[in-house]
């Protein structure tokens, strides 16, 4: 089972020039979501991971499943106005203006070992905002997980401190 | 592990006088986590499940769980203008106005055998224009499973050709 056989190219997708990559058609492939969350698992398996941390709203997706084989609670980062209790939140720049993300202050314990997880890497400044909140509840990050990297986009430079792991590359748009 | 001490409760918000029941308390607690997912697979793991649906975005965390666990696919549901290929739409009715859900014309062949999923059965809006989605490809709907349903609004009412389960009831506000 080759994965990236089973995602489906948009091209102009959501703007004319982009590529999309759409995960839908590998999700709803069960070999092909059940490889994809194996892969994960087996990577992980022995890291003793208390939360895994997946962000809005793709990374719900192989985040949850992904807690609950290595059963650990799950934690969801989510765009402003979304969280209803005491949360913190991290601004991070977009090509034009900022966006946000936030995270409750009681999602994650001291010293508590987190897995991160989204559908895509790109440039990686949201998880690069992720990995902010998570620290700053003194969360101690054991890694960040893709399903695809646009490794084209060179995320990996300013994300040298963490291990990444990323189950589909693309080296050109 | 009784859930429902798992979950928080919020009062005022996402407006005054409504108390938010927060699932975030019950997913980041890896034994209640684990049950919640364990319950619905006790439920449904002889039911030959060919597609998990999940309804953006809280529906993807318990759906993608329960559709690896059930070695099933998964198949989101999304508001407007997420999903990038081929879809239709399902309009419902909000308190003021109206709202609308997509899924990709694809994700669901005849006669596959789906269950649906969210984390909220409240009025039954969602639920219900997602059967029709579901239903308009051919897809045979097993059950609708929820986290917690809010009893005391009914929903039950309006979905009385559906299977329901849902693991917490609130039978008042």
């Amino acid at each position: 089972m080759e994965l990236i056989t089973t995602i489906r190219n948009v091209p102009d997708f959501p703007k004319k020039g982009i590529v999309f990559r759409d995960i839908t058609t590998l999700l709803k492939n069960k070999e092909a979501f059940h490889r994809f969350i194996e892969l994960m698992v087996e990577r992980y398996k022995n890291e003793r991971i208390d939360k895994v941390v997946g962000i809005e709203s793709r990374g719900f997706i192989g985040g949850a499943a992904l807690a609950y084989v290595l059963s650990a609670g799950f934690v969801p980062i989510r765009k402003p106005g979304k969280l209803p209790a005491d949360k913190i939140r991290q601004e991070y720049q977009l090509e034009y203006g900022t966006d946000a993300i936030e995270i409750h202050r009681d999602a994650i314990g001291k010293g508590e070992r987190v897995l991160l997880h989204d559908d895509l890497l790109a440039t990686g400044g949201t998880i690069l905002a992720a990995c902010k909140l998570v620290e700053q509840l003194g969360g101690t990050i054991v890694g960040l997980s893709f399903l695809i990297e646009l490794s084209f986009l060179q995320p990996r430079k300013r994300l040298s401190q963490y291990d990444i792991f990323s189950l589909i590359s693309y080296d050109s748009e």
